[in-house]
């Protein structure tokens, strides 16, 4: 696919997500609910947090797509994200996982882990380190931050699909997605994004809301982290610092139209 | 009531606020937090968030008024809820109730009914969707958001004011507040609001805030949407989007006046 | 130790702790988590925030110093901030204690005082009120604020440092350090941070960024003041009110540098 087919696409898609307005459940870590809460608005979904374990089952079933992110991790946490994603995969819900710190502790790597073993997830998004770990690629993780250093991530994106044939995106300098055997890589962003706590976790809720409306794991995510990217561009643009860049890359996010995602999406197919 | 005479009340329960500084007790959801407790220092009290079944009641004894907000709720919340709401009518503290996502899920629905019997609730704000289904008249809630319809709020508010003997109030484009025979409608407030997560527990925020210096629980709930509304309106003002809005709200509610107030309150009474 | 050696070797320290970006694990409450990582982040460190028992301890291995802030607690949040601090104590790691809304009620100053009988803590950073009911010395806690009268911050300081053999930081108009006979006194700072939620756990954070790269704790908590008052001195230079003062004050932190430490802190030795 070309990189204007792969724009198109990506645009075509933002357009549907404003149209259709999914909920987005979120079973997510404490630090970030109210950013991704708000990013699921600006761009175009409803965002709905829930965790009890009584609710999320019924809850997951008005969702478009389903948020496992377990930062901030319980083992009664992880029961719900269990409830919830089995019974998304009964509906046919996406379901995204977020593997916070997995390689941080064994608390973290196993419930990643579970959660791929006993849910059918349709994209993982995580970080070098964390996505490293859990393709059993080693992979080094301190508290929430990858220090993973030499691994190519579109190898390490490509193991981890290939072991759990499931999508992944390793978001970093160049944000990768492998799906099978496809691939593709997204050049938008900016080192702003690195200063702000919880923006990988962003990112993975950018790349559900897309899952709900766009049924190719590939595109969906490639197409979420491209709008995040052109958003943090836009901010970077104006901001002076991380706390007034997070301002601007919410109203950066109400703000895109598929018009500039056409303009500026840099998606490209990676053999 | 004339419209001035809404005006001047407002005014001087936003003075006596700033003056009384009461501490208001919150039991409420992860995502709104930290929103929540800037709102009420930037109005004039002071906030605390205390949740344990081992403190929640002798907390509340120093509170002026307690909000019950069980979004992001789980069973053992709700029972703390019951807990400082007991405490809290045996000490003629005012409770407010917010029902988020109230018609989502069973558990949601529930916990706001068990709330609604076991707690005397001095006030009830939500979105029409939520108090629609718990006056028992349908109402379509999607994650935490209002689908309903066609149904008018005034009609709805009543129902519910009536059917529990409380005061309700239901934010939408319109606000309206009613209690028993009386009611009253707040055009005060703007579009970029549902742009934000969280602006309808802030409402909340705002209106147990006046319920701590306000005895009469339609004026205390219309007052504190009036004021709520007239910081969105100077946030609209000078705001870029959604990110930029939130926080110039945040400055338009520390920078609220009684005379502003006075100038700009739009409250009415309905029939 | 005169005015400018103070200046100095707290500009020594914003050096290298910008250098050695230590974890800074927290156990910390709902309402302050994101605003405390992003201070962690932009002052240099990484963030992690982690409170399930069956992590806490592997966690905190990787970790240059612990923040035990008990706000929004429960029992078995406790629980977990002692096993954390006691492996943190195991490995030389510091820790700094916040004893949030400690004297408002039972539950917290009990936690509080387990945290100091069985961790040894080496900084707590609180308001006068919470500082003076540690100290066995009355103090008067109304939710999260203090409404502590006459005492003098240095004698109620002296008082909790002398009991109990710790690092004491008071922050207020004057931000006071007590250790053993040692003192010293912070002028930096802004009435702007009184305004939003947070900004007393905001300084815990960053006395623990400091302390994990400065072995004296006086030194540490003095410069982790004078860093954070320099910040809102520049944030409220642009501000137009809390919302904005808050942005700005990330913004600031980020930017801070050696060299405006050694020109704008404002430390002293007290006697």
């Amino acid at each position: 696919m070309s990189d204007q087919q792969w724009a198109e696409k990506a645009a075509e898609a933002l357009a549907r997500l404003r149209d259709q307005r999914p909920l987005i459940h979120h079973i997510t870590n404490f630090v970030v609910m109210n950013d991704t809460a708000n990013v699921t608005l600006h761009i175009g979904g409803l965002p709905v947090m829930a965790h009890a374990r009584e609710e999320v089952a019924e809850m997951v079933e008005a969702a478009g797509a389903l948020v496992l992110n377990p930062g901030t991790l319980t083992p009664a946490w992880v029961e719900s994200m269990l409830l919830a994603g089995q019974r998304a995969n009964a509906r046919g819900i996406p379901v995204v996982l977020d593997p916070v710190g997995a390689g941080a502790t064994r608390l973290r790597t196993e419930a990643a882990q579970r959660l791929l073993d006993e849910v059918r997830i349709a994209i993982v998004r995580g970080n070098l380190g964390e996505i490293s770990t859990l393709a059993g690629l080693g992979g080094t993780v301190k508290g929430v931050e990858s220090l993973a250093g030499g691994a190519d991530p579109l190898t390490v994106a490509r193991a981890l699909s290939g072991r759990r044939s499931v999508t992944v995106a390793i978001t970093g300098a160049l944000d990768v997605v492998a799906s099978g055997e496809r691939a593709a890589g997204v050049e938008n962003g900016h080192p702003w994004l690195t200063t702000i706590t919880g923006s990988g976790c962003m990112a993975t809720t950018m790349v559900a809301a897309f899952a709900a409306v766009e049924p190719d794991p590939l595109l969906a995510a490639a197409a979420g982290l491209a709008c995040f990217g052109i958003a943090a561009e836009e901010a970077a643009a104006i901001a002076h610092g991380p706390g007034s860049f997070k301002v601007a890359l919410m109203d950066a996010l109400y703000h895109l139209t598929p018009e500039k995602v056409l303009e500026k999406a840099r998606i490209r197919s990676l053999t």
